[in-house]
């Protein structure tokens, strides 16, 4: 993690354990810079990723503001970073269905951006929160940028062994959502019933170098889950 | 609209006009300055904003990147300022079913922040994309902020005229997502059959200075959208 990023997750931690409300000025640049001990462009560049998440804003010649918290439960869909950094306060759980090395299709290498017969680790996966079901996933890696992946890792946070134990910078994602009703098979793996509403999510996910490394397919169980969304 | 926005603007239209794909280089902030004949730093800023609607992305050291483009058709969830924005190239058209001058009770009044009975302007419409139904909106002005709402305004674009007529800085939005099955009222008006997949936004959008303004409830058509989002 680069070092903004740092100074940004704690600045963040403090809003949330000190449960400053929606208006709260924060100090300027040059209040926090010498308060964290880093530069004053590390913290332009903390506070302009706080603001892409939608954790403050800023008004010209006033100041940084806290913005409204994500509700509880929400998952939010400004992260791309998965769910146990969205839903900290629950427990997120994974069941592996499938785990295989692959080689990618037409498809697959279209999505991931790769060659075709590339080497591709498939995970299928089903996500709980508090034990509930909260969707079905179906997620493709490139073995060229995750190099070693196993069930074992795949049973837990994907994305933070990603970024702690291969150090991946992840950088940005392009999400296409639509709603269907569910097939026979979902409604089987989701615990619903056929017809019902399903929220259908394709996932590319990009390196901040611009390489897409990860695509997913995402099944929500409509039951258990709700989203945020702040722009 | 502020100089920066102007130029973010006019760099986007310039990606899109002339068809740039997935990472292309543009000019170096030096050299956009001088081609729009304006400082660094509103370049500056005009590449932030379109780095936070997923236009661009920078590399430290290398520089600024097209980033893909909206697929065709997709309803855009970065974009806060309506449908006639995020859907250009589509006709979108509004049937305003009621119009009316209210006050706010509890509910509305918490979520628009607002106090109980202060006047409220409530827009309920259909939204079209070529003359398909996209969804069903309830919308909720805070007279205090626009003061001047018309039928007639709103059978068109209303943030258009926020925007252009009443020279409102909108600043962000809180959206909250979820899936439901449509109940008879709502399939009835989205010509879809109870039961059918919905999924219902409620969306809570705010001026630049932090102050709620619109408050709405949107129950889309599943077989006439579809979502993009970038992160």
């Amino acid at each position: 993690m680069l070092k903004y990023q740092i100074i940004a997750n704690e600045i963040e931690d403090n809003i949330y354990s000190n449960d400053l409300p929606q208006g709260t000025k924060l100090p300027t640049v040059e209040n926090l810079a010498s308060e964290y001990k880093v530069s004053k462009s590390t913290i332009v560049k903390a506070i302009e990723s706080l603001v892409s998440k939608g954790i403050v804003y800023q008004l010209q010649g006033s100041g940084i503001f806290v913005r409204r918290r994500n509700r509880s439960g929400y998952i939010d869909l400004n992260i791309t970073q998965g769910f146990t950094t969205s839903l900290k306060e629950f427990n997120i759980t994974s069941k592996v269905l499938e785990f295989n090395l692959i080689r990618a299709d037409e498809e697959i290498s279209e999505l991931i951006e790769c060659n075709i017969n590339d080497e591709i680790y498939l995970v299928k996966r089903l996500r709980y929160i508090d034990d509930e079901i909260m969707c079905y996933e179906e997620a493709y890696y490139k073995k060229s940028i995750v190099p070693y992946l196993t069930k074992e890792i795949a049973q837990g946070s994907i994305f933070e062994y990603l970024q702690t134990a291969l150090n991946l910078n992840i950088g940005f994602s392009d999400r296409y959502l639509h709603l269907e009703k569910l097939d026979n098979n979902h409604a089987n793996l989701l615990d619903l019933t056929p017809n019902d509403p399903a929220m259908i999510v394709l996932e590319q996910i990009y390196l901040s170098s611009g390489v897409c490394f990860n695509v997913s397919k995402l099944v929500y169980n409509y039951k258990n889950t709700q989203f945020f969304l702040q722009s």
